[in-house]
C-alpha cells in the first residue's frame, strides 16, 4: 500500500496505474475507519482494479469548529486497517493541500432545507465541494459512499449528474453490528446506557419494514410508528423521522419505490443516523436497511 | 472536423485522441465566432494537438432572458469558420443534453460584488457551473479564454485551482479591429455612431498605458483621465472603470504588477467592456491590452 501526500504524488500514482490498465476506485473517509469504510473498499474491488482511499477530516464541512476538533482521529491504525482491507492508495493531505484561500464552493439545490441540511446549515456545501476536489484529484472510475448516510449519497448522486463528472457513484448497504446499530465513528461516544437506548433506531425501521410487508403505505402512519418504536429508547432528542423520495429527498405522502425513511435522533449528545430504502423487487417492496 | 451533439460522442471521441497521444485544447464559446475565438484556437494549437471548440449559448448565464433570445446565433457560418480555424472537434449541445433539472452550481466567491458581478447578478454562477460542466464532458489539458472577458477569466483560473480541475487555464491577449475595438459579437449591434463613438474605450486604455509609461502610479488619478477620454465618446452610460488587483479583483489604490483596469460602458443599449493588465518585465510595466 503506498501513501501519499500531495496532490501531484497521488495523480502521477493513479497515473501509473491507468497506464497498466487498472480501474480506479475511490472511497473519500473522514478516517476512524471501521468495518463501514473496509465495506466500501470491497465493494469498490468488485468492480474496479486499484483502490484509493482518502483520509482527511474536512474543516469545511462542520458548523461546530467544536465537533471539528473532537473528530476521532488514528492515523497509525487507520493505515493498518487500510492495508489489511486491501487498499492500493492513501491519500492523507493537510489542510493546506486542500485549502489555500478557498473561494470556490459546489452546492447541490436540493439538500439544504429537508433533513440533515436543515439541522446542519453549511454542511452539505462542505461535503459537495472537498468531494469535488477529490474527484478531480483522483478521477476514479467509480466512488463508493455508504447507505448510512442516505442524503450525501444521493446528494453526490445529483452532483456528478449535473456537473458531469466522468465516474459512477456506488451506495454500498449500511454495516451493522451484531445487535443492528448501524456502524459510525460517532458510536465511539456513546456511553454503555445510550449504546443500549440507540437500538430503538433499528427496531423501529424493522417496525416499518414489517409494516410496509403487511400493506402500510401510508408515511404518516409508518412515520408515527417509528416515533413510538423510538419513543422506547428515549433519545434525547428526535432531529426528524422523514419519509421523503430518493431522488430529490422532498417529503411524500404515500410509499413508493426508491422511497427512504430517514431518522435523526441523539443518544446523550451524540446524533445518530440511520435510513430504510423502499425498491419494488418482483413487484413486492423491500426494504433495505 | 468532427462534430458531436451528445457527451457520449464527444468523451468517445476525444477518447481515440488521447489514445492518439494527443494533448487536448479546450475553447468554450457561446457561438458567432470571430477572430478573437479562432485566436484562442490558434494559441490552444501552440500547445496541444487536438482543439476542441464548443458551441452553447447557455442560458444560465443570462440574468435577462430576452438578451439570451437576442444573443445573436449562425451555426452554418460558426462550423465553417471552425473548420478554417483547424478545430478537430466541435461540440454543439442542445438545452436538453446541458441541463436536466439541474440543481448543482458552482461559485466563486471574489465576483459576486465587484464590476461585473455586482451588474450581472447570477452571472457568473452561470459560466462556473457551465465551464465546470464542460471541463468534465471535455477533460481537456487546457483550456483557452480571452482576456476581454477578464473577470470570467480570473475567476476560472480561481475554479480550477480550488476545485483542483486537472488542467490549466491559458489567457489569450485581447484581438482588435484596426481601429482599437475589442472584438465582441455584441459589436454587431452598434450603429455607426455608436461605432464611431466606442473608440473611445481603446483610447482611454492608451492614455492608461502613457500614463503608467511616464510614472504615474495612482490608481484614482488614473482612473480620472480615463473617465474623461470616455467622456470624449459620450458614453450612454458608464458601469465602471476600476482598477483592481488580478488575483481577486479587489479595488487597489496603487498601481503595481498585476494591476487590472477594467472598463464597462454602455453605447446605445450595447455594453461593451474591455481591460488592460499590467506586468513588471526588466523592471519596467508593461501595458497588456
Amino acid at each position: 500500500m503506498k501513501t501519499a501526500h500531495t496532490i501531484e504524488e497521488v495523480r502521477s500514482i493513479i497515473r501509473a496505474a491507468r497506464a497498466e490498465g487498472r480501474g480506479i476506485g475511490f472511497v473519500p473517509t473522514m478516517g476512524y475507519l471501521h468495518r463501514g469504510h473496509t465495506s466500501l473498499v470491497e465493494e469498490s474491488r468488485k468492480k474496479t482494479g486499484f483502490q484509493v482511499m482518502s483520509i482527511f477530516v474536512n474543516k469545511m464541512q462542520f458548523n461546530d469548529p467544536k465537533d471539528f476538533s473532537n473528530y476521532p482521529r488514528d492515523l497509525e491504525r487507520d493505515l493498518s486497517i487500510a492495508r489489511e482491507a486491501g487498499v492500493d492508495l492513501v491519500f492523507v493531505p493537510t489542510d493546506e493541500v486542500m485549502y489555500r484561500d478557498q473561494r470556490t464552493c459546489v452546492d447541490v439545490d436540493l439538500l439544504t432545507d429537508h433533513l440533515c441540511g436543515a439541522h446542519r446549515p453549511g454542511h452539505f456545501r462542505g461535503v459537495f465541494t472537498v468531494v469535488g476536489k477529490l474527484f478531480n484529484i483522483v478521477l476514479p472510475d467509480i466512488a463508493v459512499f455508504g447507505q448510512k448516510d442516505i442524503q450525501q449519497a444521493v446528494g453526490l448522486e445529483k452532483m456528478v449528474a449535473d456537473l458531469n463528472f466522468p465516474l459512477k457513484i456506488v451506495i454500498a448497504p449500511t454495516v451493522r453490528e451484531d445487535d443492528g446499530l448501524a456502524m459510525s465513528s460517532r458510536n465511539r461516544h456513546l456511553n454503555a446506557d445510550e449504546r443500549h437506548r440507540a437500538l430503538c433506531i433499528h427496531r423501529s425501521l424493522k417496525k416499518a419494514a414489517e409494516m410496509i410487508a403487511s400493506g402500510e403505505r401510508s408515511a404518516s402512519n409508518i412515520s408515527e410508528a417509528v416515533g413510538r418504536v423510538l419513543a422506547e429508547g428515549s433519545p434525547d432528542k428526535i432531529d426528524y423521522v422523514s419519509v421523503v423520495r430518493y431522488g430529490d429527498l422532498q417529503p411524500v405522502d404515500g410509499i413508493s419505490p426508491k422511497s427512504v425513511l430517514a431518522i435523526a435522533a441523539f443518544f446523550g449528545s451524540t446524533r445518530l443516523i440511520d435510513n430504510m430504502i423502499m425498491e419494488e423487487r418482483d413487484e413486492k417492496f423491500a426494504c433495505i436497511y
